[in-house]
């Protein structure tokens, strides 16, 4: 294949850190990034160039661009995380093979990407490239908890941000596991479409009530796992409202508030814990041969129809400043970035 | 041994619970219990009688007699947890020996106590009586807590309460085992006794700039585990500014306050965690031949001047109701009672 000298891409307008924490929400992003023509980036030792076939945009990726993720940012780099694409140079036998990535050199909104060698994962052929493109951070983040939550001997578990794409995966793991989770979300209108995916109960922290019901819930389920991607004052409530031998796994932090530990007594007599989750040291901790077979197991559950990814819009690189924030504003489904329009 | 058909006791004036939360301190016994003669209590199946030589009194009695314990009163029974005595009747082949034991029964504010056979611990000739009058909660949650420890692989651990008698054995125990010692007091005065015993630094939490101290000191160590008997803000705050991979273990609650957790991101990407300890679990889940063995252990620590019991004063039971006040009121050091003046 021969290359071009220049791509397009979004190019990151800052270096490091804004210092604020304004959360994932955008409403402009012209003042982070700018569409402009730059040279193709050479793939140094253990480096691969990776022509994008479409970038996924996760929160984390906003979190980035506004200078509030926990790496820093650089300027004139294309931003992005993850795609998915094909390997056109590099010291590699993948070569020309269509492979699911997480950019670590040169940033996937942009027509190629730059990224270590050995973090590829081979995509199947019938795998869809809506699938492809996020096929790293929240699906293997969700066969990691589902690792926890097997080893825990659970057979129940509760969940916040239960409508968010990690959300509906663990959801539906937890359905296929035989693990009954139990989705806890903000607004009543979640409710049934997290039921229909699997959720054995909902509660919503909107309603007046959302301790009363987790405690009817709790007469039938005993949840020993919390998956906490919020960590405010009504997630500390509900863990100390489950049944003793709860684990309190905090995994993010969408709330700003500091949660008060009411209830003490329950680490000691009921045996209750609170310990934090994330996918890099797990990474480092599982056994080597658990992440290609994950990786295995999470292409099948796309294709085989167990995980669907919900698509709020596929946006053309040239249009994304201007188009993305409308999608991404929508409330279900994730935002995705095709280069090749 | 030919028994009496009575014995002298400080009997319980209540049943249950008092539904108070007022803490261990008492100005007046008299509400709560009362010097009466009562029929000597008989051993049932799998029981024995034992002949009181000294009782300890720890803030679980107080706590006990107040109704504000996890176990309810029994009008008329005496009060007591802990002593040391002979045994002098029940089914058992330790008849005549002395022990240390947990009275399950009758309480050991009496002349005879009444326990289960299974838990009596044999005591050496060689140790003192105000030694193994309180050889059962304080020394093995400190054997306990020292497994813990050693288990960790910790160089350093943080307690607080670290003037009480639990806090001194600790503080004993690490300096034997090489594990450094960061004790947290309220008062400045407790300090060089403290590091006298074995302490490699201490934390004033009445001073201004606790967090300051606790900075200074993480320059030259690294403690991995809190064992916190409090449970206020001051101890979150020093949790969070430990080192990675900290572990917070919960074993009593001092405090009322309900400690806010301002830095939940550590439990994500520093590993930290939040857990309890309670001595009955431990004793469920340890080998089984843990516990003879630290029991052998804690026998030889006294013994040997490893260990020593502060004590505040040892009351007759006759004038326990008026003189104990007063002596429990001593900022250190352990108080007992004596049913043979």
């Amino acid at each position: 294949m021969t290359l071009p000298d220049t791509m397009r891409a979004l190019i990151q307008l800052h270096d490091g850190y804004a210092g604020s924490q304004t959360g994932p929400e955008i409403e402009d992003m012209s003042p982070y990034v700018a569409l402009q023509d730059i040279p193709l980036p050479v793939p140094g030792k253990g480096q691969v160039l990776i022509k994008v076939h479409l970038a996924a945009v996760n929160p984390s990726d906003i979190h980035f661009i506004k200078g509030e993720y926990g790496q820093p940012r650089i300027k004139g780099v294309p931003a992005g995380f993850e795609a998915v694409g094909e390997v056109v140079a590099g010291d590699t036998p993948l070569i020309g093979q269509r492979v699911s990535f997480f950019a670590t050199a040169s940033g996937t909104w942009a027509e190629y990407a730059l990224t270590d060698a050995s973090g590829l994962v081979p995509c199947r052929a019938d795998l869809a490239e809506t699938d492809a493109a996020g096929l790293l951070v929240n699906p293997l983040t969700a066969m990691a908890m589902g690792d926890i939550l097997r080893d825990s001997g659970a057979d129940s578990f509760m969940l916040n941000a239960a409508g968010s794409q990690l959300g509906k995966l663990l959801i539906a793991l937890g359905r296929d596991y035989g693990i009954k989770p139990i989705a806890i979300v903000r607004r009543a209108a979640q409710a049934d479409a997290l039921k229909k995916l699997g959720a054995a109960a909902v509660i919503v922290t909107g309603d007046p009530d959302p301790l009363e019901q987790a405690r009817t819930i709790f007469k039938s389920l005993s949840p020993r796992i919390l998956l906490d991607a919020v960590g405010d004052q009504i997630t500390s409530d509900l863990f100390f409202a489950m049944p003793a031998h709860a684990r309190w796994i905090s995994y993010g932090k969408l709330s700003n508030a500091a949660p008060a530990l009411t209830q003490m007594g329950q680490f000691i007599f009921q045996d209750k814990q609170i310990e934090g989750f994330w996918l890099t040291r797990w990474m480092k901790q599982a056994d080597p041969a658990r992440i290609p077979e994950a990786f295995s197991d999470i292409q099948r559950r796309f294709v085989t129809g167990r995980w669907t990814t919900d698509v709020a819009g596929i946006v053309p690189l040239s249009d994304a400043p201007g188009r993305l924030p409308a999608v991404l504003a929508q409330p279900d489904g994730k935002a995705f970035i095709d280069p090749r329009q």
